[in-house]
């Protein structure tokens, strides 16, 4: 039989599995609405060993929400940690794959994946630094260096970056940690939503919201570039299929920059540098897949 | 003979070079005030020939001021690029050493060098991510992740992480940049001394300068935690000298956290997370020591 492998992005209101070698092979895909652990998690298994039957499934990925443990000498490692959603603080994701399907499981957040995914397959091939941004009902960030996965004392939280909102703006903001003073109080879809009344894909190209948006994801770009220097930042999310935001990012993050970075990428080629993910709605699942990829054995 | 390596911390105002095997071992040093290119690249050469004759240099290390060139596949690489410093822009240093010792030569940022020394001898020593702040003059930051220096585009400049100066304070700020909207601009020394008329080291502990000074460098810290998330976090250069600081650092930044991130390194742990150097003056030089080691040949 011939070698494929199974990726899993495990999202809080869905969990997408597929099963393939990349996007240009996917022999199988099913989408599982996220509810509680046992029933999501259930399904998931289920959907591997239902395919398991007719393909050689050389190991399994998982991009997973957060929170999540990702140091390997945890006793919590592959676990969701501190998480909101009711059900899911504590519960073992990693380890329940490795028991129920008995192969190796690779393991890091939905965003690390949506990385590695791009990198191999989308927006960022063949580079080995980037940094992934998603706009979404909450905001996330991802990055390479090395063309590994960032992690350290626990993941990126790049989404909570401390920032202080326009003086027009509400210092409330959406964000239950940090109010308006974080990226995601003040750049999310829910704070789109409580300034304009208006889901962001409601709002019209020509609404004045926009150029507030580009500037706090302008300056998420610059905060990636002198912390990180990434090679490429892909912003990708439910905010962003407004189209126009990307050439609006690009106006604001050059002229923050102001010219001290002295590169063309952030200068006249800023159009190649600031870019929008290339592999749609299975880009964390593919990120999955590379997972998998990573940890399986050579045959 | 006895194998030993060479390092230069090649700074703005000083090249200060070292034989030796590490911080136990220095076995001579000098420091050779920063000129002209000609005088001062010449005088370090000079200091690793005298010494070769004694000792078996396997190799030298240099970690400079920059911005640098990094990137080995760039016809620049080894070259400071576009310092304001007269002379020195487009001065091939690693050329320069490599071409006149017959050594090899390993090459990165004066901030990644500190950041090297003090993981192999100092502050964070086995860790394997951490972030070196250093504010004095200018403010420079270095990472390493997975072991290693971050290099990508070009290398980070966390000097000039985008913030809003607080309300009270000048926003004209000091960076020739940004004004008062980076970290440089609001945080350097010569930012301190324009809002007090005094140096850094005249300025009394009470004085209410160094709250606010607590306050933007628990925004670096914090900006650090959220999109690299070391396992430990340094600040050195000549402000933290006022040693009082630490302490307000790390309140502000759990304050700016606000329990987000879930690790006991940045809630009742923070006085092991914001750490102080410990290698002192010759950080820098050690770490170019350390990148001497990093390429020499197996004996």
């Amino acid at each position: 039989m011939r070698r494929v492998w199974g990726g899993i992005e495990g999202g809080g209101t869905k969990f997408v599995c597929l099963i393939g070698t990349g996007p240009d092979e996917l022999l199988a895909t099913e989408t599982i609405p996220t509810t509680d652990p046992q029933q999501t998690l259930g399904a998931a298994a289920r959907f591997f060993e239902r395919h398991g039957a007719d393909t050689s499934l050389a190991s399994l990925g998982i991009a997973c929400f957060g929170p999540i443990d990702l140091n390997p000498a945890s006793p919590r490692y592959g676990s969701i940690t501190t998480t909101p959603k009711p059900g899911w603080a504590n519960v073992d994701v990693l380890g329940y794959f490795t028991r129920r399907l008995g192969l190796p499981v690779g393991w890091d957040t939905d965003v690390n994946g949506a990385a590695l995914a791009e990198q191999r397959w989308g927006a960022a091939r063949g580079l080995d630094s980037l940094v992934y941004f998603t706009v979404g009902t909450g905001i996330g960030g991802g990055a390479l260096v090395g063309g590994k996965p960032v992690h350290g004392l626990v993941h990126p939280e790049m989404g909570h970056i401390p920032l202080t909102p326009m003086p027009s703006h509400s210092a409330a903001g959406v964000c239950p940690y940090h109010g308006g003073a974080c990226l995601e109080g003040v750049a999310s879809g829910p704070a789109l939503r409580a300034r304009t009344g208006k889901p962001a894909h409601e709002l019209g190209e020509d609404d004045p919201v926009w150029e507030d948006e580009a500037r706090y994801l302008a300056h998420a770009a610059a905060v990636a570039t002198l912390m990180i220097s990434p090679q490429r930042i892909i912003f990708g999310g439910g905010v962003l299929k407004q189209e126009h935001l990307y050439a609006r990012i690009r106006q604001q993050f050059v002229a923050l920059l102001n010219g001290y970075v002295q590169s063309p990428a952030v200068t006249y080629e800023v159009a190649s540098y600031i870019v929008a993910p290339q592999l749609g709605d299975h880009a964390g699942a593919l990120g999955a897949l590379a997972l998998a990829m990573d940890v399986s054995r050579p045959e």
